[in-house]
């Protein structure tokens, strides 16, 4: 693989349970949308490749995609509790395991309210004003490293450990990645969300990084916020919120937080982005594998199709990016509440649009 | 200290910020509505001594609390960043190593949106059922322990690490103590909350236990869910939880979110429950010493009355602790909306119904 002039060569990984029908559409709308011909090759990976071969991402696999422009995944996780998928094999082996080998220390979740769109949230909290915000999440580091262990397992005497490891260089580079962003937006905000109070050694050094980095960025207003508390402004006051970095774990359970009062997982879209290109970056919908509606042409792929968006935005083409945005906008702003479409219903409706 | 026939001696820690004004009002309260006589001894720990004397809780304090019958606490934690308040001294010097000596491993999270209290969810997510669930969250361990550490700290070189350590002796009497309180409610239900996926080690023993605790109680249902699906839950539809168990970390951020969806922070109460009675179990608010109303009788007492409440009902005074919550159940159905009243004010009201 990898691009000639005009073209754009994309690893499509579709995955696991809902993620096959929400990639097709996400597909069908960026062949629609993309400027230059996407030349998309599909990887089998996920449960039914581990089932049936006990193979979870091969070597060779792993070097071909990175020799890809980009990559678009669908959802990775088996059936809860299979007793044949020992839990996580295909979240670390996989989706892990591609964000730390591609480097993809940027894990953006873009957290928007659509009009159109229906929150959670009573209509008090969302008259505070626009909930508009993204979430700048660490990808590379944390608790997701996989370091820790395990002594006598299966006796009274187990013990079991999880490592958070961070690093100066992995929390400064993903914190200046943030500010980045925040400074690029009319509200130049940026909020740090730990645990310092707890978490004393990793929130040090995030802290002091947040600091230091804000120091050379003075257009930018700050502010911290421990987790906790981050969950109370998320559900009272959302709209307070411009650009959020914090820790790869955090991120992962504030930016669900996120999606559920900007109208659902349904239309919550991701990147994993590998800021100095070393390595083709990956786009997601936020929402898991969904098993239990795999195949039925029940879910909805505007979350696919929004992270297709990012990737071609990643790519260098705003303005397709844009145009997809606008007709996921407008299909939005047309749904007829308490009626539902077929997955490729929502794809062709968006594709048409552009 | 120690109590008599008929007397409870009681060791008051009013804390930081509001903790002081919020920990009158419980004590006003407990005094009213406790069938025996409480006997408090005050114990000033918390910013201001520590500013003072540098001194956070010395053995000796710890000694002579853990001689009292239960213990009362308002908040603490000084002013964010404060530069003379090294972060975390209080929380990890004070509340957690009381949580850990006294060997607080219940650390119980009732969560009931009250009637008359406002919900920041919208009217068709709270028409799903009634919200009243309880998050029974580990207290001993998890990424609390404090180990962990730091290299090379202020070099681009850096690295900090959080441990999280997890035990079997730990998992188990937790998970124990959460399905005897799923069978003493109605709906009979417990749901584990971890992330199984990614935390393999920890969420492999949390699994295995939950399972095994599990087929000793058949009459229990049980259900799981990863931490970041069970934001959009409590988010989307929290009628859905009866008893939740989950540790340390994910518990402090589930119940925060709990707490904000049922009328907020003002209003939440929780115990450090030892429930071996090996030491007293500490009482306090779930929320923080709020330095910014600090003073001013602003504060809602409501969250430490009803932790006074559980103090009682742990002491075997159910009537009393009953007794209170219909009386703050009152207060808060004829609380005239848009008004505030002082802090003592609204102390005044439920003793007054008492
Ligand atoms: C599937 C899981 C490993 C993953 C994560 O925890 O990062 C998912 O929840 C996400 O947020 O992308
Ligand atoms: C103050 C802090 C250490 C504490 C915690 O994290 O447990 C608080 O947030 C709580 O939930 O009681």
């Amino acid at each position: 693989p990898g691009s000639h002039a005009g073209t754009s060569s994309l690893a499509v990984i579709p995955g696991d349970g809902i993620g096959p029908e929400v990639t097709a559409e996400a597909l069908k709308v960026l062949e629609v949308a993309s400027p230059v011909k996407l030349e998309p090759t599909r990887y089998d990976l996920g449960a039914e490749r581990y089932l049936a071969t006990g193979e979870v991402l091969p070597d060779s696999v792993l070097a071909e995609v990175r020799g890809h422009d980009a990559i678009l995944l669908g959802a990775v996780g088996g059936k809860p509790n299979d007793p044949n998928l020992p839990p996580g094999i295909l979240e670390r082996g996989l989706l892990l395991r591609l964000r730390f080998e591609l480097d993809h220390y940027v894990n953006l979740r873009p957290s928007r309210l659509l009009p159109g769109t229906a929150s959670p949230l009573a209509d008090d909290v969302l008259a505070k004003g626009e909930v508009d915000f993204v979430v700048v999440r660490e990808g590379t580091e944390g608790p997701y490293t996989g370091n820790g262990g395990a002594l006598r397992v299966g006796t009274p005497a187990e013990v079991a450990t999880e490592v958070s490891v961070n690093t100066a260089y992995g929390v400064e580079r993903v914190v200046r990645d943030a500010f980045a962003r925040a400074e690029k937006r009319p509200r130049k905000k940026l909020t740090l969300i730990h645990k310092t109070n707890v978490l004393v050694n990793a929130g040090s050094l995030w802290w002091r990084t947040f600091e230091a980095v804000a120091a050379e960025h003075p257009d930018v207003s700050t502010d911290y916020m421990h987790v906790d508390a981050a969950m109370i402004f998320l559900a009272t006051d959302p709209a307070r919120f411009d650009v959020v970095v914090t820790d790869n774990l955090f991120g992962d359970i504030v930016t669900d937080l996120a999606a559920a009062i900007t109208g659902g997982i349904g239309l919550a879209a991701s990147g994993n982005v590998n800021p100095d290109r070393t390595a083709p970056s990956m786009f997601e919908p936020v929402h898991g594998s969904a098993p239990d509606i795999a195949g039925q042409q029940k879910a909805d792929p505007t979350a696919a199709i929004l992270s297709g968006a990012l990737l071609l935005d990643h790519l260098g083409h705003a303005d397709a990016a844009a145009a997809i945005e606008a007709a996921v906008l407008a299909d939005l702003r047309d749904r007829t509440p308490g009626t539902s479409r077929r997955t490729s219903e929502v794809g062709d409706a968006i594709a048409a649009r552009l």
